[in-house]
């Protein structure tokens, strides 16, 4: 069953061919929080990060995917990164979680996918990573897969998605304007009871604090009572976890993927990972016990490279201190917290499995919500 | 100079003399959330509860204080409650955190101060411990003191509170209605850079979700952008982090008190705590690099008392389920929210030690803000 | 390259059929700790344990397998048990560890195989999950599987395990005396220079401390400097870390499963899984940077099976008290300790991968080590 | 009652006068491990690094004191050293854990007392660093303070320990040989159900590893089955814990102090703190529920200073690689170890209060057993 020929949709023909045009947040006037934003308002603003879907889309109950993040365009296991895990609530199969922690490196792609295809997209990262001119001595490799649960509109225990829909991912990364909304792992998602999917954003710090940019991808299938820009947009729909008229167990998870160029070591890089979940705590989410919510963080500063060997006992580079840290925490709340607005405001109405419809969150109300509440610019 | 004789105000008068009076959130309309309120929408609706203030204002520079939060009206060192500690940023001097991790019990009152105080309190609490009837063979006592730095107002240096200040508090505790504001251990603390301090709020389920009370309480220390119910009322006043017309580190601390009659053991309470953090974020905290943001969660359930010395080997209790846990979760970060803001809203202009003078929240301001945002009902 | 038939040589036929035989350290009379063993001195003795293996010995470099620890006889993930993770030292690859953490429980049988083929190994339990009978409708598995890295002696970037050899694992899994040395999971690891494999051991408490049985198994692929019983068998044999003489990196990995039938809570069996380390590092293991040091440590008891779906929102068990730990405690450390001695007594001498050849600890010559020193009774 | 003149012996009387003449292990031919050590086979092997103690032996029931280690001859305030500390097991009340474990840095001396003496300590040490010159602006300081229980012998209850204790202890602080048994925190612990006390002990590496130098400080006052490089001494004398003949808690707590002149950044630091009760585990001890084991390490090297304040965002040092560490553990293991077993060593007899006895550590006996296990060279 998982051998038959999947459609693979390319991701422009999906989200052209899937309705009326959406727009991110800020094309409607939404701007989240007070720093400013980078070029692409996206994690690929952080240079050398690149981001690529492979879409599973076919037939009435196959709604998943893979998106694959790299964190730079090198060999990544030969030169690591930087990196920490955050466990917002661990309900949930990321792979790889303690070797980040416990080495504070990340060696491969960061590869999002659903929660029944992890050992698949394992399997692909790891034979991708056994395939790199330069790795044909390594024989240990800590994969950082990730996933959330697709299983509503999408056949989820057929688990469709294949080593090379993974590899693909990898293969199709770019830099640039990232696709969101209903691409990649984000296809099947939902999330405050309306489609969710992949969404990002960035901050660039000001030069007085670095000049720093911060970049957050999520893939987003979670619950709680959706704010927007502190506008109460799930209470005004009537669409929201505890509200006794509607059945919302507020379960699924995030996945939030954390990346920047300042030069941070894990210590930190954990400490901003943990931000992310307050960035996710502002667009109403509430981590429910079912939530399988996590932080990736990582930094693609040149001189923070961790070689897989090297002649010397020590490594010298400059190190962000404590004491400059804050506003880049600042920048992963705001750029989660917008990067989730926006893989809402990109999804859409979805139809899958056993003919189960998730609407897109309804951009015409939000928009006259948002007027009423005076959130728009 | 630590022995003289302090000037203790009496809390009513210290609330009445220090200016015009002031509300609570609740009361200008502002609802935050979708769950209902306890009674007195405080920590002391979860039954059992008490909390006492000894406020410390002399002559110029001293404004400190003690609060202390009893989780219920019996030896709690030899009736020991279920309990656990979440540290969302670690920059500050929370003793007996590890025990409490290690146990999963809290066995003596919490008590909340200023942080070159926390060794007095310590001492404070140890001694009251052994001396409680019952106690006469106790030799080891694991003290929970938290501590935020109200060092811009008060001569923190000075370090005036002394043990009797603590045993007061503790005498003075009480259930129903929660002093906030300018109060015990938040007579002199800042947040969002307007006048923070003691504040609360609860959560009281609907009987499908259990029924069960969930209460906070918090002293507010820090920084960040300011939001009321979503209402960007930090940018509004053009006072926030990162402003750069104001100079605002952020830095500070935000001590939560978690208390809860569900019957929830200390894994799950653990979980509870990480949720307050969630609910800091919604009112714009940033989690600073010298913030100390600490969570203590407790729950008073009789069941699950432990007793200091047993004749059986096991307990058995009816302890909540995991799939259960997630009303609870939503409960903590409402009340979280709820009781940061209320400290805002109840705190009152302060001036200190240099002639230091921090302006209360403008609640004139607030409330034109509160209904151009539409937030009041 | 993968799809090739291998020869899956019959357990018993490996054993038999790999050199003189070998026997377990208490049949030397090494008795390690002061605590009465269960009657089979295993993890099996854990009333419901059951351990199966499967061998893949093939050519001249495929020396590698599975191992499969199921913590009860019925669906585990209808019936889950309470369980914890304790991270030694996180250079590995264990799948499933941060949702055990967070819900305290474990919901598939435990796996153990090499660390290229966790994904695979991950796929075949959540396939072998998806499958059983009562879980038609299950959409979230959290497989559990780790490893060490057999890749001196084994082609490990070959990948050679196979779903099937998981399931088989699984399927044979059984009670009783259990295979050691070179079988399952533990065919191609080495543990301090010498061959390991699979050892395991137990304890039974006695009646005063509630007649509690606690079992370990391990998978030994670490080093150090080898002591049994306290005797410095690695000094004296001139085979250890740091010895200028020898090149060896100490590196590799040690994962260490521990089964008790007293009813221990998540908590207090992540502080059981943290002594696991402790009887490992009296073997003289010293958790060398490279090395994936993990425990997982679960409850069989009855009255703590965690429903996965259930009417009620509390359960309510005997559960042991902090108090009563100790003996628990202390077996666990014993018992870790003897089942990786048990797994260097049981291994043989192997050769592998490139004609590397791993010789078995020499046990003529320990056993007059151990006369030397005083260490058989 | 405290405030009375305490009788305080000075520290070369108390050694003397207090029973025949005890030796280090060393000196009786007993060699842990396969490392070389340092000068003194003590933690101020480490540059810089400084112990001093006070004693407090008054009438018939304070057996008590304080040990401080400083991590350098400087403002440890205004040039913090990098830190971590690892809980091994929780039952204690370690004050300043959470901000070295957030902020990765030491800012005080490290103080070790008794239990119920840590409040008294924390003030001392806030005292003593407000009134160091360069610190009059200071306003925020993280004491270090750990305890063991030292209530079987000394009126625990009384709390006995001053703060000018506490800054004796700091103030007589000096490097070379270190005083050792009951002195400082160690004049009133049990250790394995012999007199404890203070022990010290150090590795220097070799030039290939680095030539670094580890050194560990112990304050013991725990249980178990006392092995002494591997021999079963405690099982030989019929003292140890679940011996049914003797009534043995196991209860107490270990404070272990690391310190390096590596330069560890605080990730790997920690990594050093787990391995120190690898050691504690090779002298027999089992962590049981009541201990209070907990580890701090620091490293001194100068390059990693972290200066209170700067002008610059980062700051660059040659930091040791993962790679690089795994010496380093096991130097941390035998240092430990060793420590551990000369702090039984060099304690001496003692009557307390109630007429309560502890007897030292018979060492005649002990050689003869280390003799007959063969276990001295």
């Amino acid at each position: 069953m998982r051998n038959i020929l999947l459609l693979l949709l390319l991701l422009g023909i999906t989200a052209k061919g899937w309705g009326q045009e959406r727009k991110r947040a800020r094309e409607y006037g939404i701007k989240i929080g007070v720093l400013p934003v980078g070029k692409y308002n996206a994690i690929t603003d952080v240079p050398g990060v690149r981001v690529g879907h492979t879409t599973l889309v076919q037939g009435d109950s196959i709604r998943t995917g893979v998106t694959a993040i790299l964190p730079h365009p090198g060999n990544v296991f030969q030169e690591k990164v930087p990196a920490a895990v955050y466990v917002g609530n661990g309900f949930g199969k990321l792979a790889g979680t303690t070797q980040v922690q416990e080495l504070g490196n990340l060696e491969t792609p960061v590869i999002l996918t659903n929660t029944l295809n992890v050992g698949t997209a394992l399997n692909a990262v790891v034979e991708y990573t056994l395939q790199l001119p330069g790795n044909e001595q390594v024989q240990s490799v800590n994969a950082v897969v990730g996933e959330t649960n697709d299983g509503y509109l999408s056949d989820i225990r057929g688990r469709h998605v294949q080593e090379e829909h993974v590899l693909e991912a990898i293969q199709q990364a770019q830099g640039g304007a990232v696709l969101e909304g209903n691409v990649g792992a984000g296809t099947g998602t939902v999330c405050f009871g309306w489609k969710g999917g992949i969404g990002t954003a960035s901050r660039k710090l000001p030069e007085r604090a670095g000049g720093y940019t911060i970049g957050v991808l999520v893939q987003t299938n979670f619950g709680g009572v959706l704010q927007v820009k502190g506008v109460p947009v799930g209470e005004e729909l009537g669409q929201y976890y505890m509200n006794q008229k509607v059945k919302d167990s507020a379960d699924g998870s995030c996945m939030m993927v954390v990346a920047t160029d300042a030069p941070v070591d894990a210590r930190n890089l954990e400490r901003m990972a943990k931000r992310a979940m307050m960035g996710l705590a502002k667009t109403g989410g509430i981590a429910s016990n079912g939530s399988g919510d996590y932080v990736i963080a990582f930094s693609t500063n040149e001189a923070l490279r961790i070689p897989y060997t090297s002649q010397t006992k020590t490594q010298a580079a400059p190190i962000l201190r404590n004491d400059d840290m804050s506003p880049l925490f600042m920048a992963v709340i705001e750029a989660t917290e917008e990067a989730i607005i926006n893989s809402l405001f990109m999804a859409e109405t979805t139809t899958g499995k056993g003919g189960r419809k998730v609407e897109a969150l309804p951009l015409n109300k939000v928009q006259k919500l948002l007027k009423k509440y005076h959130a728009t610019n």
